[in-house]
């Protein structure tokens, strides 16, 4: 647990306090992207396991991730997002879009996200681009862009 | 510098790349808010001046800040958000919003972000909540909420 190093009052530094350890982020990004299981987190991020296993206990004990067993012998967890996991979407959308247009490579974002019901492309407010829909995490898809590395999809 | 630590393609990783340090956030929040020099930040957030000082430097070097002179004897610098940087409010307004939201005293949101042109209260998508219109930083200001601390009304 993050000491409380900024101790100020505002939402941005308290999000901060607990966020902003290193990977958290990238954790909640991987259950967003349906990687609920310890090892699948693990090999995508390349995170050291006490590291990852930490991260995932504090996501557990803020309630912005809860788990499910689904192997007793041993014991085996899912991760999923609550609530409150969830309302972190537009916050990881913008991040995704801000990354998009400063930091990609020239081929373009390596991820799209898209609207469930209509196909359009989301923008960096949660908003179709196609039918002005105000979505959140449930209403959006992600398929790869035209920056996606070619072994992605080889493999999928 | 970070090491590319996270070392993925992924716009969200990249992001983090530049902007997950630790304070980094807070320095831009506080560049938002108006404090433009480096002791106003510096005594607003109660960060080591070699940290603060390696983070502005960073912001600079890949363009989120920019830094003018505005005294010469000694040099002395006023940061300015480019337009790369004012790009970064949507993330900042969510993170605002998902602290109000699930972190805040039960007094309510220390800080209340308005629409310029009508006064309404902007959402965490960075809309308006009175007329609609979807805004960007030049379009918004920021006001005490009912969880401001007294000490910040007496001061002001």
């Amino acid at each position: 647990m993050l000491k409380r190093e900024y101790d100020q009052v505002c939402s941005i530094a308290r999000t901060l306090e607990v966020l902003g350890e290193r990977w958290t982020l990238l954790v909640i990004r991987d259950v967003f992207s349906g990687r609920r299981r310890f090892d699948q987190i693990q090999e995508n991020l390349g995170v050291a396991r006490n590291v990852l296993s930490t991260r995932l206990a504090r996501l557990a004990d803020e309630g912005i991730l809860y788990k499910r067993a689904y192997q007793e012998h041993p014991p085996r967890y899912e991760y999923f997002l609550t609530e409150k996991g969830l309302d972190l979407w537009p916050t990881l959308i913008s991040m995704l879009h801000w990354g998009d247009r400063h930091l990609a490579d020239p081929e373009g974002p390596p991820m799209l996200i898209r609207h469930k019901d209509c196909g359009g492309l989301v923008d960096e407010r949660g908003t179709c681009g196609e039918c002005g829909g105000r979505l959140d995490a449930r209403g959006a898809y992600t398929e790869y862009g035209p920056g996606a590395p070619a072994q992605w999809r080889e493999a999928a």
